[in-house]
């Protein structure tokens, strides 16, 4: 199943991809797509999605995950990416968050944020937790799984590395978190460990690469990560860039107003923004 | 106004205290202490008190605030603890996030996670915020501020400092981040830039300090974090902790399973845990 969530910021409908990829409202039979809905997403998997009404036009979608309690990244789990970055692979996962205030939706634009100079792209595929996880082995994890998304981790480099440390700073702006345009079931997104990956700036090409080289696979990543805090229903998991940010270009590149980013993962779908500086 | 939120975690109510340090409950005339509650609690400076049910007997305590979308943490805000770090003072604050997850009542128990041998404590002013933030200058930044609190930034130093980078990891396990017993009313909360704080391990002095020598001062805090991303209400800021944590012991003491942390400022109540070992 494919899990959207349609309408104007902050009053989003849940709704699910019918066999021709149109919104049908899942409105009257689910409350929103977040904690208790989402700890039994499996049960609607017998529903009649065709008897569902559909839903017009091309209505703006928002991230398709309501009330996300923890935005959560790790840094440097593509080892090309680290090579770019100028540091080493770590030797257990780097853990930071993103504030939750920086979710908007796929189709959302990127906004430069006052003073900003060094706006960046990371295309990362995001795990969206299902059911509760504390201290969960890594044979167990991916059963603490709703769903996958894409997520663009838009990060502020001199924020993040020149500002007095701790890298949330740069990456918790707002419109820095799309999430979506989809939630895919597990059973529809295939192998975590196998997805293609891409990102474009203005049609060309910045990162081309797949969840395959990922340092920290997402079942280690949740059982991981559950030693330290519980995660819950609703939380997401951006687990990751692959190599071909903006800081990693020769010279260095950020993000103008003017500027579209397009970016998808293979099932997943695609996102389009446009770049646009703060009033 | 001192509010306070009672009962089983999970299903607090919201309350206020009457003249007699009683409570009284709140949930017949408002909502939760959340969002819109937070931005209008001005609406409630009239109400007859006296006239509200009185809460029988002495119920648990949650935090005095639900809803809470960041919880922000600032660094080394006190030149005397960045010493005891063996920090420098940084040249603008330090910002880094605590999981919501670990919120939790004021007297719930400090749970020391499997795996950890360095569970320290932090007495910090918080501040919840009132009104949304973005861009406020400093001269402004107060009016978005609904109340203030006490927090216990539990802090694992092994999991922050000794595990691959990023802070958070150390400061966000469960029941790692005590909050309350009240919201007190900035009118009610006297100057933030002058409370006393102390906190006691076993009943013995291990901080001893005072908001007056904050690095950064709330104000400031507000502006400075509204320049990066949007503050909403409930979002709750820790302003840093004074000197005095386990790590800056000669030699280092950290809590263990048996141990009683209690933690006050002045105005602002204080807290009771007692330190348990998680199954």
């Amino acid at each position: 199943m494919k899990f959207v969530r349609f309408g104007p910021r902050g009053a989003e409908k849940p709704g699910v991809l019918d066999a021709e990829g149109g919104i049908r409202d899942l409105s009257g039979l689910i409350g929103d797509l977040a904690g208790p809905v989402l700890e039994n997403l499996d049960a609607l998997a017998g529903m009649n999605v065709a008897a569902l009404p559909k839903v017009a036009g091309t209505p703006r979608l928002g991230p398709p995950v309501a009330g996300t309690g923890k935005f959560i990244c790790i840094g440097l789990n593509y080892a090309d990416h680290a090579a770019e970055s100028g540091l080493a692979v770590p030797s257990e996962p780097v853990i930071f968050m993103k504030a939750t205030s920086a979710i908007c939706g796929p189709n959302d634009p990127i906004v430069i944020p006052r003073g900003s100079e060094k706006t960046d792209w990371e295309v990362e595929l995001a795990v969206i937790i299902g059911k509760p996880a504390k201290y969960v082995s890594e044979a167990e994890a991916l059963s603490h799984v709703a769903g996958y998304a894409i997520t663009n981790d838009v990060s502020e480099r001199a924020f993040q590395i020149e500002r007095e440390g701790q890298w949330t700073k740069g990456k918790s702006c707002d419109n820095y978190g799309q999430i979506g345009p989809w939630l895919v079931t597990p059973d529809e997104a295939g192998d975590p460990q196998d997805l293609k990956m891409w990102l474009k700036v203005n049609g060309e090409t910045k990162q081309d690469g797949s969840s395959a080289t990922m340092v920290y696979g997402v079942a280690h990543l949740i059982s991981y990560l559950s030693q330290f805090m519980t995660l819950q229903p609703g939380d997401v998991i951006s687990t990751g860039t692959p190599p071909g940010v903006g800081m990693g270009q020769t010279p260095p590149q950020y993000l103008k107003a003017g500027d579209v980013v397009e970016l998808g993962i293979e099932g997943l779908g695609s996102q389009r923004q446009e770049v646009v500086a703060d009033a």
